[in-house]
């Protein structure tokens, strides 16, 4: 293999998943990832700042992409469709690493600290989903209902779709039509 | 002052609250906070396991307060009524301590750590709820939704609560209508 090195950020990523779902995340070190990527330890700071970033450097695109749907929904739409249409994005995105996913979840899943992690991602995409509302003209506190709403129906459809034969993007919209029938009472 | 120390619990939680506001959280040690209220560390450690504890202590009372009272209302109660008089019992508590809230709202807002253990307890009580719920026969996701969707809207009631002179109980119903409103598309 020479210097060049093709997807080495993928390589880190594979390998980082395989060894914290073989040893758990607690007791993989950066120099076995790199070495089982074929790469060196400095590669994988190029890419990574520690090892639990690994698992948390897509927040910052994802939180993107939600953002940006959400502000190129008509402004006559209401809030909760606004907010539907940016989970679909996510949803339709995160559906074509589904694998991926239901590694990643598994290593949480195993690990506390990795777990409040998780929580303080989806607490910030509900802020920015928030935000981008409120920019839009929603006030509070439709703004951050809706976005809180949408943050816990992704969650829930996530969490179906780990252990689901179904596409995420339907899980997401039947998650919300679920809550609409059960804040309706039903 | 004798042996007797009445009410060292309050005292202590007083004391670790005001130096928290005045130094910072991380600031302030155990040795500090039992001289404020007149007591020693070792009373100090018969309540509470360490300084972040003050904070959180009473996180198990309010989460069995809104199990029970989820766990009272009438089996034909919509699971969203259900929980709405789980957040009325826990609005009403938490009302009689408003200054202690505001007070505790402010050290928390100020220290990371501290915030992403406030989200952990909420986690915590939106489990406790769907839990609940699923014992009363609400199957999933209804159950999981019911409860995320009781607690965004406690959580986004308090906030407002802890700036306002309105009550928490009205508060918690009026962002629990504007709930409904939004997830109704409007």
């Amino acid at each position: 293999m020479g210097r060049w090195e093709p997807d080495a950020r993928g390589r880190l990523e594979q390998a980082a998943l395989a060894l914290y779902g073989e040893r758990g995340f607690e007791q993989t070190t950066v120099a076995e990832i790199a070495a089982r990527a074929g790469l060196t330890e400095r590669t994988f700071f190029r890419h990574f700042a520690d090892k639990r970033e690994v698992l948390f450097a897509g927040a910052g695109s994802l939180q993107d992409l939600l953002v940006s749907t959400l502000d190129s929904t008509p402004d006559s739409a209401a809030p909760i469709d606004a907010i539907a249409a940016a989970l679909a994005a996510a949803g339709a995105r995160l559906q074509e690493r589904r694998e991926y996913a239901r590694q990643r979840q598994t290593v949480i899943a195993a690990n506390a600290e990795l777990q409040e992690r998780e929580l303080i991602k989806l607490a910030s995409l509900s802020a920015a989903l928030a935000d981008t509302l409120r920019r839009r003209g929603v006030t509070d506190p439709a703004a951050s209902l809706a976005a809180e709403a949408g943050i816990a129906v992704f969650r829930i459809a996530f969490e179906l779709w780990i252990n689901d034969q179904r596409d995420l993007p339907q899980l997401i919209r039947e998650s919300l039509d679920e809550l609409k029938a059960v804040t309706a009472g039903e």
